[in-house]
């Protein structure tokens, strides 16, 4: 285990009508909210009013700003800001998932700086401060509610950048799995993609002596395994939903990566990827991930892929190490198929043309691409040659 | 899964090295510290000499409470209330285990009450504020140091009571595996059980589909069966040190247990039998703890104690149930044993001669006794006899 500082404040409310602790937590700290939505299904599903009912009862005015993109554009963050400063606005409330979340977490900083906001993500600058915001969370995956994460891409230069901030963790987060039922199948199975691939980032380590670390990441991954395939199939079972949902928020906010050297090459590739095709972000891990660990697997990482096998997966400790390993691969590709998800690029229409540049890319962005091995421009264009 | 809502604000500044953090976690809120100590160990082994070199670089003025007791008394807690008025303090530094760490915790609560500080405990009265306490922790056991828990003995009344606030949670805590190197074996192994069994607390819950829960406590206590027998060996082994101090905080601070009902009988027992006899809480546990369990195991709750026989102790599935869930007590009896710890009242000289008061104590200190399973009076008279 290596030395690590610890601090989640983020106060979640877990649970069935949570969202009426909305009223309590605005009074403490908001004078006027800009609410942060999406496409348009809160308004639908009724969650959206539910909130705007608790706000009420707070008695705090709000102001809205919708229609945040799937991978937040930069474009809506700068809108985001400039809506801040108009209305004097205090807090940000994000009704939604990840992408709204992550939009949110921007421009909460984004009010707080002078310069362009870009800049944290381009240059050697960091939030000196954020707005208070609060979530509500409607999409189990990134686990962007209680963490200090954000990723934005910029529209024109096909750039999805990637910060995180002690400014940014949310003050507090409503938590309630009915809020998840109207999520569609594809985007569940894409979210507990995302969180599982949010686990082997942190998991697959060369930290040694990190069983606290690993002996939960495996307890998270064996509830996925479970509650994977059911929140698939029925949208609407609560335990299901209630199990995917804590899970989403555990696997990412520190408490299975604080004290290990985490890896995350899967995800820099992915961000490659969705980058320039606007694939969902679950969906590109499920195609890379397998490929990533078969790239990684060697005699040297081999025994973290045994644990894998053995403790996550069930296979039987009698066989040989490597059998286990690549039994454990190849189980893990089936399951995303199986939660309906694409194996290869060429389900999702992406051919090799920018193998290279985005390995170049992701190299460029990211600095060094993985830890648990280091991959050149070659191996991320073989991982994604693999993933073809 | 139950509702929950669930905030952990301590920052933790785990590994080698980390009081340094002492420095600037004071210069955020402290004008004046009282440093709280035990028997004299930490004066001893060079922690003490560490912290106060920070103090000093930190510039803040300081006063002293030593010799808190190994089950705090109130009456050192009386002190260290009318030490911290006396001299103006605005902030507590604990520098032990967990008893230091209660009785700061009480004492912090105490200096903002104008009435006497056993209300707390006594009477429908909770802490409205608490000056803040920083810890830096030296034995792992009782995970006081991210969470807002406290216990604290009358001593003419031999009453031993505990409460949480939400005030008594640490601001930070300096988790140094390494100033745990000098604790005894005995002292060691009962942090050891303690730690397990207030994962067994929250474990053992007739609340449903709480998987995610499930899987951590097993993780947390596959890794005490790992690294509980070497820590015991070898006192300055760093990695078994540290996983096992970084369990004893998860184990508590409400990871395991938010979303169920919890149980809490094993405690309430051992509270009695230490607040009269004067053992140590982790040796009272391991005695208690598989008696409670042979009590509790019936046709209803064997579900439970299959997942933890099969789970955490690798049981093989295809035995009988009934089969299982012995096995699985009879390991935990023997693995308290393997460390070193009493297995019967009579090793630690105790007889049945106050067990219908102790009973009838713990019914009348706590309301009910037990959830997983409801004790009444002649429930907890037989698990004392079984514990003879």
């Amino acid at each position: 285990m290596i030395n690590f500082a610890q601090h989640i404040p983020t106060t979640i409310h877990f649970g069935k009508g949570q969202v009426r602790a909305i009223e309590v937590e605005l009074k403490k700290r908001a004078k006027k909210t800009l609410i942060v939505t999406g496409g348009g299904s809160v308004k639908r599903n009724g969650v959206f009013d539910a909130v705007i009912r608790e706000v009420k009862k707070a008695n705090i005015p709000y102001t809205e700003l919708s229609g945040i993109e799937p991978n937040p554009r930069l474009k809506s963050v700068y809108k985001g800001i400039d809506l801040c400063r108009k209305e004097s606005v205090d807090s940000i409330l994000a009704v939604g998932g990840g992408s709204v979340i992550d939009a949110a977490k921007a421009i909460a900083a984004g009010v707080k700086y002078d310069g362009d906001v870009w800049d944290f993500f381009t240059k050697d600058i960091s939030p000196n401060g954020a707005l208070p915001i609060g979530t509500v969370l409607t999409l189990s995956a990134t686990g962007s509610e209680m963490n200090g994460n954000t990723v934005i891409t910029k529209e024109d230069t096909k750039r999805k950048l990637a910060i995180g901030s002690p400014f940014l963790k949310p003050t507090f987060s409503i938590l309630d799995p009915e809020y998840t039922y109207t999520v569609n199948r594809y985007h569940t199975a894409a979210g507990v993609v995302d969180i599982m691939v949010h686990v082997f980032e942190q998991y697959f380590s060369k930290t040694t002596a990190s069983d606290v670390q690993d002996r939960l990441a495996e307890g998270l991954l064996k509830v996925c395994l479970k509650y994977g395939p059911i929140v698939c199939e029925k949208p609407r079972d609560y335990d299901a939903r209630a199990n995917i949902m804590w899970t989403g928020s555990l696997a990412l906010n520190g408490v299975v990566g604080d004290g290990k050297k985490e890896d995350w090459a899967t995800h820099a590739i992915e961000h490659e990827l969705s980058a320039i095709y606007d694939i969902s972000h679950g969906a590109g891990l499920a195609i890379v991930s397998p490929n990533w660990m078969k790239n990684v697997l060697s005699k040297e990482t081999v025994g973290r892929f045994v644990d894998y096998g053995i403790n996550v997966w069930g296979i039987a400790k009698s066989k040989d190490n490597m059998a286990i390993a690549n039994e454990s691969i190849d189980k893990t590709r089936e399951f995303f198929r199986l939660l309906g998800m694409p194996a290869t690029l060429k389900e999702v229409n992406i051919s090799d043309e920018y193998f290279e540049r985005m390995a170049k890319d992701a190299i460029r962005d990211w600095g060094q691409i993985g830890y648990f091995k280091k991959l050149s421009t070659n191996d991320i264009v073989n991982i994604l040659k693999l993933s073809l």
